[in-house]
């Protein structure tokens, strides 16, 4: 599954063009091309990267076999020279990316590419489908886990998911933003991911009785067994089942771990009602799980009301992302190299004022204000520009460049790392535990106010002086 | 790709409920679960049957590696006997399902398993997700097209899709459902829909100029090109352009076929202005295909403000149906063997009267009108029923049997049909344009009001006297 070669996973103009960059001699020229999106889903204030780790595997896998070069000969438009070339390809550019688990905002890239013309161009489906899909639920997830005020949060969604990957996948991503599990038997023996479990309607409607399948699931299962309580009716017969063989069968072995799923009904009501029963019960250690179509916006509705929730299992509106389900990352030429090796940059206009590029192979550098460790503001760079964090620095909105700040006494952290050099990954990748607990410290770094779901405040992504001034020559150029 | 064995993408509940039907002795017990849905995306009145390829083809490849068997291990807390049994694991059972591209309807069964408990259990998330998400995208691109009225549309979605199934089942349910073609190469590799493509940005930015762009693309494809002509100035450059190469080298060539493309901006004016220009230049075959986060209303519209357009390429919004992302089909017990091989019904009840199942092993008659052809009603059957179409028939409403019509002068149709047999496969798969077809017959099958977008007619799905008295028993014994 890791290494399954996707070469083909490409648009097939991808193809039709790389065939001409062949023939016109632009197979060697070295292009620059930028991964960006530029607005967050559900109008959050920030995205979580994620999505890496598969374009790593990708690239060190990306090749093409004898039945993909028959398919396209079989177009007849596809010239001898390139399908030769094709036998052969190999990625052998750099890649520079953001971490898995980092905090993204619009409009700075977070994943660059400097490679020869046709390699570049061919791997850019796969790499933003990779970006944009993982960066998508990791960063529904961390709205979700944030909504959830600590309680736990499960992603249970492989059934609603777009397709094997889009639950294998997500699952994974799920992870990084901030779940602490997932039921996705596949990414735990793939990706670590703790996979867990409670039980369907189908196990207690299989045994003649609720009650018999309560007890023979918790003699199976007397460590933290879940049952579940609303096949027939929640209050009158699923609870006072379960709080029966809590008592008959685990306190008995000295078991204090085991809860309950609530799967239908009016969550708020039923999780207070099955609080009471459980506590008056003797069994207050006994927890409550819910699932029903829960997001970020209800879970937070249920915490205000006071729902006696300890655990939330969320489902097809978190792998799907269901309120906002496109992350829109693109992938951009920024810059050519000359033949004497200069980097030119390169700029695309548009109709759409907010389609026009940042030009240029750029550095982003993100600053920290050492006093409070928040993040202040991004800027993106030129690659040769370095910024010296003991000296004060003043940076500028570029869409109102009167409106200035100096930063002093802050840090500043390059966000892009190499990740391939010739061709060979250089880059050793995180747990993926290591991840989740990195975007736990990324999403630290920012204020309240940037996480807000509603109307977040704006963070600083700024252009330096000098990229402000080669985008501003760029456009006169074009006539803009 | 197609052989991928996926037998561990299930959830984590399904392998310790399975461990649990073996130590309890239910693994030869035979089980009945259907597949069906409670609510059509977008509100629409109708959906598209797809999926059921990649079902056959986990169903023929499903078993566990050494490597699987070991992770389960791992966990401490499956028995012995259990991973013994899943080292020789095989489908066993039956599986009956509607052929894609047929149209479906809510509440009734899609596809029913019936096989020894442990399998029908452990196939479940799959089985689910597969037909789920081409179902859901199916049902949008039908919608799209049919917004269209006759126009081309395309499936350009890859790089937005929910990771690499999303992309390249995505595009085959896109085609089911009604676009001509996708952008995504191993999706006509792998399952014949046809590829094609016009170029990126990147093609414009990589030339001296966007007049040597276009015309070199046309020189190397002289044969029905499109020029992407909104790099930099739509109506000043990128048409202008465009009318010059296609007159200095395709209109000498003889070539009559060609066109531009418009991604950004005002689509409705800007092919308006493009359709005169190129009229004006004597270019009257020149097509327009347009892009840009386009979907059923938005097309809706522009054909409403008489856009000139021939082609719609339909991305992000169509590859993860956007305006409403989930297909909630669900796997639900309704019936057990007993010993002396009785098939028993069986209910799942709920809090929400909605989430109640129909139970017991059912056929599906969809009912069509001998002098329209059109689809009158669906009436869900007990399996052992058979409906003389010869014969005048009354179906009644389930939630209001009061409301009864008589119908006469109609042709039954089974829906189900069988697809595997005691494990083995006995269907024979349509190849996808037939399918493809199939789906377009379908949707001719039914009236304009059921099709429409806002409010649509309910179409009717009844339950034969026989079942309807079933579930009310079974209810009643619930005490509901």
């Amino acid at each position: 599954m890791k290494t399954k070669n996707l070469a083909m996973l490409c648009d097939f103009y991808e193809m039709t063009m790389s065939n001409g960059y062949l023939k016109n001699g632009f197979y060697k020229k070295k292009v620059y091309f930028d991964v960006f999106f530029r607005k967050v889903p559900d109008n959050g204030g920030f995205a979580i990267a994620a999505g890496l780790e598969q374009v790593i595997d990708y690239i060190n896998n990306i090749h093409f076999d004898d039945d993909d070069i028959e398919y396209l000969k079989s177009k007849k438009i596809f010239d001898e020279q390139f399908l030769h070339y094709l036998r052969s390809f190999k990625f052998s550019g750099d890649i520079y990316a953001v971490p898995e688990g980092t905090v993204i905002f619009p409009n700075e890239p977070i994943l660059t590419v400097c490679a020869p013309a046709i390699e570049a161009q061919l791997i850019e489906t796969y790499v933003l489908l990779a970006l944009n899909h993982q960066t998508l639920i990791a960063t529904k997830a961390n709205r979700i886990v944030r909504a959830a005020q600590g309680r736990t949060v499960l992603e249970f969604g492989s059934r609603r998911a777009h397709g094997a990957s889009g639950a294998i996948e997500g699952a994974r991503a799920a992870y990084i933003g901030g779940c602490k599990g997932t039921a996705c038997t596949i990414t735990d023996e793939l990706y670590g991911v703790p996979a867990d479990g409670t039980m369907a309607h189908s196990w207690v409607q299989m045994f003649d009785s609720e009650y018999d399948a309560f007890k023979t699931y918790c003699e199976l299962y007397p460590d933290n067994p879940t049952l579940l309580v609303d096949t027939y009716n929640t209050l009158k017969s699923g609870i006072p089942n379960a709080i029966k063989v809590f008592k008959e069968v685990l306190v008995p072995m000295g078991k204090t771990e085991f809860s309950i799923r609530l799967d239908s009904g009016d969550i708020s009501y039923l999780s207070k009602k099955a609080r009471k029963m459980l506590d008056e019960a003797g069994l207050k250690n006994c927890k409550i799980t819910v699932s029903n179509s829960l997001d970020e916006y209800l879970i937070r509705d249920l915490m205000m009301q006071g729902a006696q929730i300890d655990t939330f299992g969320v489902g097809e509106r978190l792998i799907t992302s269901a309120s906002s389900p496109v992350f829109g990352g693109v992938y951009k030429l920024v810059a050519v190299e000359s033949e004497d090796g200069e980097i030119v940059p390169k700029i695309k206009v548009s109709e759409n004022t907010t389609k026009i590029t940042n030009p240029h192979f750029k550095k982003v550098y993100r600053y920290y204000d050492n006093e409070s460790g928040k993040a202040i503001a991004d800027e993106l760079c030129v690659y040769d520009e370095v910024v010296n964090d003991s000296l004060p620095r003043t940076i500028f909105d570029p869409n109102a460049t009167w409106k200035t700040k100096t930063i002093t006494d802050y840090t500043a952290k390059e966000l892009l790392v190499p990740i391939f050099k010739n061709g060979k990954c250089v880059y050793n990748s995180p747990s993926i535990s290591e991840i989740a607990d990195y975007c736990r410290k990324q999403t630290d770094s920012l204020w309240d106010e940037v996480k807000r779901f509603e109307n977040p405040h704006s963070y600083y992504v700024d252009l330096s002086k000098k990229l402000y001034e080669i985008k501003g020559m760029l456009l006169n150029i074009c006539g803009m």
